[in-house]
């Protein structure tokens, strides 16, 4: 048995618990703010057998993974006139920081 | 020294924190959601020494138990006429999913 | 590698995040009640390498440290009047519970 504590971004949230519950593992959300995710952003706590780690894990990359996305264009109304970027600008979204733990015990009561 | 995470529903929360409280155990709770329990739901943090483990998984297991209660009877008006039930239901309610957690340095400052 | 679960109160959360940002540490918070610390407070969790894990303890400590700060006189109109105390009283403020979690993968993704 391993619990593992993921922090996402909250856009990520509700992809990656459709995504884990669909393969049935059990996920716990809370709120959270701060880390290397600047965001509002949401831990999650999933615990699984050690046979399955590694398939949660896939699933927390796949739907967390740090990528870019297409800002759109700054108006230079309002803004600085420097920092106007006429064209789209990719920025970097996502990302996931995850720690596995190890567990002494489980119950479901 | 070991950490319990346990998820328990809302409904347990308050019965749940004093138990624990009154033994002595420090508490501390985490607004969740999601999970097994569908509803929403707390997250206890509770450091135990060893050899009050078992005593602290007791009072989890004493007061949060999954058990059976009458839900009231669905009107007919408003809702689906074939799931009606004109005798009270007994619907699952409760539970408590439990990890226990090894600790390696505990402090208080 | 390590997970520092750090229970501090709410008055020293910002002065806590900041020190520990300044020092290069990934913070997560989440908020939390009850506990050791009956008012509200902050749940902190730290990934650290096994190196800096006494700097970022020690972080913890010189931040929130329970120590005493005095309170305003509490005025004898609408209170208790044997409670008024006509010079500035100390109380206890501060402090802070702490986990070291061991961590057997950590991953960013
Ligand atoms: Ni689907
Ligand atoms: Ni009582
Ligand atoms: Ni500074």
């Amino acid at each position: 048995m391993k619990l593992i504590m993921a922090i996402v971004q909250d856009r990520d949230r509700n992809k990656l618990s459709h995504a884990l519950i669909e393969q049935n593992f059990r996920v716990t959300k809370l709120s959270s703010t701060g880390g290397f995710l600047k965001a509002g952003n949401t831990t999650f706590i999933i615990g699984t057998d050690d046979d399955r780690l590694q398939e949660a894990l896939d699933i927390i990359k796949h739907n967390c993974k740090s990528r870019e996305q297409a800002a759109p264009p700054v108006s230079p109304m309002g803004g600085n006139v420097e920092a106007y970027a006429p064209y789209p600008v990719e920025i970097p979204v996502g990302g996931a920081t995850v720690f596995v733990l190890p567990v002494e015990q489980f119950h479901q009561f």
